[in-house]
């Protein structure tokens, strides 16, 4: 039976295809590390689950297609302390951050139009595109550049008649890196020059450290008809299986088509979108621990890694994940031996091999993404049990 | 800035593009009788709401991409009551029947193919056809039918080397039809002869009246490798807002390529997942009841619209909508009149112009979509009123 093309061209989840071998593991009695996936640890505030069972209605029905007021209106809200001003019609709620980038591609691109992506990228970019019929076009950023984004003309070099938009996670995942306002200026400047737009996944704007300023593309005024944001409560709330995100821009004319997408779907989950709108009203505190949290265990792991012989990597200022390159060539054969093969004192660790954040052939080869999204001990374990593991591997000489 | 052509196509809503003269009509002080959607008012089960209230994680996690096991579990134990047996690998857990619509177009067409749909059918067919690229080819099925199936010659006439699958709803929103178990197998003969796909939406499986018996497309014995179940709680359980529906077909491969849609999008809400697990355990006197209720419902609507000089319509036996012929020319305009110009005591009846429902052009002008998901007073209220509403109407002579 007929299989489209544009499935079989696309690929299964490269963060989760090691998860049968660390089945075996968990079988044999390994005790796993999960470094591998963005799942927060982080309680989910109360506002969330007060709100799901404050729910009384007897009928479970069907909300509006935009996503409800409430939750709309809590979204401006909160904007409003980040100086980003939306008004109701600028906003669409949507299953997570994950439709809202489906929903964008396809209201901007057609099929075979590009969209410009700095490699290494979250994976899934590449899956809604190839959905969507859409081309990726990466240029590349590096370890050694902490994944900064390179000069102007690299990325203007990009450009074709075919492209619609640059893509841009900000804070970076899987590389941790927080843009300076020059680079987003950078973006606004080319976006202007070349009529395009800029997609700006912001879901984790409120993982910044070092005392960083945080820079939207929101804040280039004058690119504001231009620039299409992405968000979510998975991260920030450590809400991910809620599954409430959005799409946002100043261009209400975009948003008016993107209901069209919405209205087609119908809506997403009513309970969820007055659970996530109660939010709001999380103790601003909640944000400060969560955050030193995050920055005490990114310190931890960044510090085991400096630490292993060999091991290349910039401390990340951002989101929750670094990105090393090991003294090895095949991370995927590393990432799989380290779960079939490995344990010291009866526990290993899984990360998420980067050759799947690339577009370009051969690139990530050597290199792994680390989340860290466990507690200070664990991951102090860790990064112990890496460097076993490394320099046992090296010895083998695979 | 540039908008993509496939989302210029798509269409608003044409069930919901009523809805500002409606509200205009609520804030003059007018009752407005919603016949317009389908969207139940009844009481979703307990057994739902206790198992959101059982949640007691802290924290908030992504679900697999698949769906949780005893919401696949759940599903495989309520189809064995249907004498139908799926594998826990044959189905993937969606948002809503929208979104296995969504993923199986994407996964069996490619840009250009062609998917047959008879008409009048459910509009956002042509929504998720449009953002897929993917050409719906109708043929059509009449009122003076009972909107059944025309001979096979018809929808064979329709088969090019472009086309993937036929897609019917069974019972049929917006006709209210239930397929024969002959029609069922006519379909599979073509199928087979023709190498196509049957997606069979079954949504509405819960609501065969008169003691007819349901027949799925899952009963074809010969072809299970080409039937694809379009599934959902919304209307079996009266859970709209949930947001869970599954794709689900014997043909194990065709699933796991859509696992990589799945995978894309990380996963549906977790707690409503959960929710709709412990639906299974809801007691069978639930459907029984609901049943009856839409059963007195369709008949109460029926004798209403039967007693209105000049409309045509047949007895539909499935699913809680019936099409109506009216003896007017535009039911368009009928309908807006009847939300912005008129009302008796203070009251007046929204409904569907039927337009919407059709493919072809210049059909389903002078007809309408009404769905029973109003209690009995309610129905007959508002039958009553649309028939003074059409005497009104076509004197007017507009
Ligand atoms: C950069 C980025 N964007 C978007 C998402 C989508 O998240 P969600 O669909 O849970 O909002 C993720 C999830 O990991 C992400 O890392
Ligand atoms: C025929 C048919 N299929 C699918 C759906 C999608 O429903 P949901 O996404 O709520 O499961 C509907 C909703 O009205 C429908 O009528």
């Amino acid at each position: 039976m007929n299989i489209s093309k544009r499935i079989s061209n696309m690929q299964f989840s490269p963060i989760r295809k090691l998860t049968p071998y660390a089945e075996n593991a968990k079988k044999r009695g390994v005790k796993v590390y999960h470094l591998n996936i963005g799942q927060p640890d982080i309680v989910t505030p109360d506002t969330f689950f007060e709100a799901v069972n404050g729910f009384n209605e007897t009928v479970l029905k069907y909300a509006n297609s935009q996503g409800v007021d409430v939750l709309v209106e809590s979204f401006i809200k909160y904007y409003k302390e980040w100086d980003i001003n939306f008004d109701t019609d600028e906003i669409m709620i949507t299953n997570g951050g994950s439709e809202a980038i489906q929903f964008t591609l396809m209201a901007i691109c057609d099929v075979g139009d590009e969209i410009i992506i700095p490699e290494p990228f979250y994976t899934n970019y590449n899956g809604f595109s190839e959905a969507a019929g859409v081309n990726v076009v990466p240029f590349i950023t590096k370890a050694e550049d902490g994944f900064h984004l390179p000069a102007k003309e690299v990325i203007v070099s990009k450009i074709t008649d075919k492209t619609r938009a640059i893509l841009v996670s900000n804070p970076g995942n899987p590389t941790g890196v927080v843009y300076t306002y020059e680079e987003i200026r950078m973006l606004a400047d080319i976006a202007k020059e070349h009529n395009l737009y800029i997609i700006a996944d912001e879901v984790y704007r409120e993982f910044v450290y070092d005392n960083l300023k945080f820079t939207s593309a929101l804040y280039m005024n004058d690119i504001l008809d231009r620039v299409i944001l992405i968000d979510s409560i998975s991260k920030r709330y450590s809400a991910c299986g809620a599954r409430i995100g959005l799409v946002a821009s100043k261009n209400k004319e975009l948003i008016n088509q993107i209901l069209k997408l919405c209205q087609s779907r119908l809506c997403c989950p009513t309970i969820e979108q007055l659970a996530a709108a109660n939010l709001i009203n999380t103790p601003k505190s909640y944000f400060d621990e969560v955050k030193n949290e995050y920055e005490s265990r990114r310190n931890i792991m960044f510090e085991g890694l400096s630490n292993i012989p060999g091991v290349i990597c910039k401390k990340p200022t951002g989101a929750f994940y670094i990105m090393a390159k090991l003294p090895i060539n095949d991370a995927d054969d590393f990432a799989k031996w380290m779960l079939t093969d490995f344990s010291f004192e009866n526990k290993t660790v899984m990360f998420a091999p980067a050759e799947g954040f690339y577009a370009s052939e051969e690139l990530g080869k050597n290199e792994i993404r680390l989340s860290y999204c466990l507690n200070c001990d664990d991951l102090k374990d860790s990064m112990k049990i890496l460097a076993i593991a490394l320099e046992e591997y090296i010895k083998l000489g695979r």
